[in-house]
């Protein structure tokens, strides 16, 4: 129905945001709380009952007709508990029980952070209009989710799409997920900034030993942030070349704050990008920016809920 | 219809085979040529020619309603055309069209060799009743097709699933594809047998210097072909991870000449998986081989052919 609302919870490692979201993507309420990641479990429903709390209060809350959850992963959709990595406290947390209790019959519909993303890019931004999509984000860590077919492809539990965990270099270096070579061991900020330090690089007068820092030295022509940034563009490119061979698709969107680098990143990437896509069916591959910006969370997480009451907006 | 046929194609580098396959991947009429890889166009087209007259001069052609084509790749569904890199004289050759000619107005569906695996393994064998799997073909070279929640994901151009082309060395061998360090550049049966031949490796008194005979060595203890199929299954495990952490999937099925080397290769590909395929979300995934033997393609050209007219088949 044309005034039916959508009710989307954002929860991410720093924040957890909240707000009512009609048919066209728009964002009526908003609200958000830090994230007590370290403290307690209990201090983290508190946080998540505060937003509810906000938005089942609104003026607006008796249009709303679904709840859509984007959490930072690893999620688990079957059984709609929650397992962040980087918010300790809560593993296995019945997160979707907890947002049932208080938000009554209405349907509740969880996916990644990845896949929110994606759903996001596809309804709002730089995916929109594509049947095949990968949506990435670039920035501490690597995460993505798949359109596929037109449609969203979170997969059974709801984190499909997770290239910053598969293994590009397979005799390389041990991740925190306990895998190989993951793209997220080469091409996340951090290890941008961690292997650019290693190499040599040193932080300009600013003292900004970030990626962004190693961003602003490579547009200023030094050798081994540049070379740093190649590295993280060649991995960024076999993963999306193997997403590609993979599952066909027509366009790989990245946002998140690396991407924020711009022609540092992208250009090598494009570049990379030829030395991997090479079969026939994946060189059209595009690479594009985000552009769905901060809420994109919540966007993607209304997608979610708005797909679960039948629309076609992901 | 309980009566009604489906006719399948499968166009391999050695063999093109046809048949009459029935709703429950029943082959009734069987037919093959050797395939003229490397004379002409036009020889091509006269053993596709002999295969479809046999079929459609079958007394059984009259019951049949759709049909079913699975061509090694690259394929492309969308213009009807495959350009398979064992077949050098046919390049955007416009097979569709061909076949359209000799079979009146039944529909007739493309897919690539390693989607057509999956539709029969699907259907007929190890990952019957499996929601999320990757089928693949390690032989010769290596190929792969994917079952995304219960249906064939063979996407737009028919390729899907191409996992001997996705790179798990980004810095390693330059690929025949044009892509560095694929799967293929190290576990496809030609190339274990190279590798262990670099490393040293002496083939037997039989002189069997294939894949074979490095399994054959492998099974009787020698170190050198060991370590020939562990580099291999550590690629596999490397790949097969990073589907799962991109899709989702329950199981990999693993068919092809490779395969039966048994646990030689299973052995140590399931203890590699533990090293990549670490996500909560991904832990569980099984390794099988497969069961559908030497007409798997042909019962996956037929999948595809029934999968056409509505029916639930892979």
């Amino acid at each position: 129905m044309p005034n039916d609302l959508v009710a989307a919870l954002d929860i991410g490692g720093t924040k957890i945001a909240g707000a009512l979201v009609d048919g066209d993507g728009r964002l009526l309420v908003r609200t958000q709380r830090p994230t007590p990641a370290r403290e307690s479990a209990a201090r983290m429903s508190d946080a998540v009952d505060d937003v509810l709390r906000e938005l089942t209060t609104a003026p607006d809350w008796d249009r709303v007709r679904a709840v859509g959850i984007g959490s930072a992963g690893p999620v688990d959709a079957k059984a709609g508990t929650v397992s962040p990595v980087n918010i300790p406290v809560w593993r296995d947390h019945p997160l979707v029980a907890g947002v049932r209790d208080r938000v009554g019959a209405l349907p509740v519909s969880l996916i990644g952070d990845g896949p929110a993303i994606a759903a996001a890019e596809h309804w709002q931004g730089a995916a929109r209009g594509r049947a095949d999509a990968l949506c990435m984000v670039v920035s501490t860590g690597v995460g993505g989710g798949l359109v596929l077919g037109g449609v969203l492809h979170s997969g059974p539990t709801g984190n499909a799409g997770h290239i910053g965990h598969i293994s590009v270099d397979m005799d390389g270096e041990l991740c925190p997920c306990g895998g190989h070579g993951c793209v997220e061991t080469i091409a996340s900020g951090t290890n941008i900034a961690r292997h650019a330090l290693a190499a040599g690089w040193q932080p300009g007068p600013d003292g900004d030993a970030t990626a962004a820092g190693v961003a602003a030295a490579a547009r200023a022509g030094d050798l081994l942030a540049r070379a740093a940034f190649a590295r993280a563009a060649r991995a960024l490119a076999a993963g999306i070349a193997a997403t590609a061979a993979l599952v066909e698709i027509e366009i790989a969107v990245i946002g998140g704050g690396v991407a924020r680098a711009g022609d540092v990143l992208f250009t090598p990437l494009r570049a990379e990008l030829t030395r991997y896509a090479t079969l026939p069916y994946v060189q059209g591959l595009e690479i594009a920016p985000a552009t769905t910006g901060t809420d994109a969370g919540l966007v993607g997480a209304a997608a979610a809920g708005w797909r679960a009451l039948g629309a076609e907006v992901a």
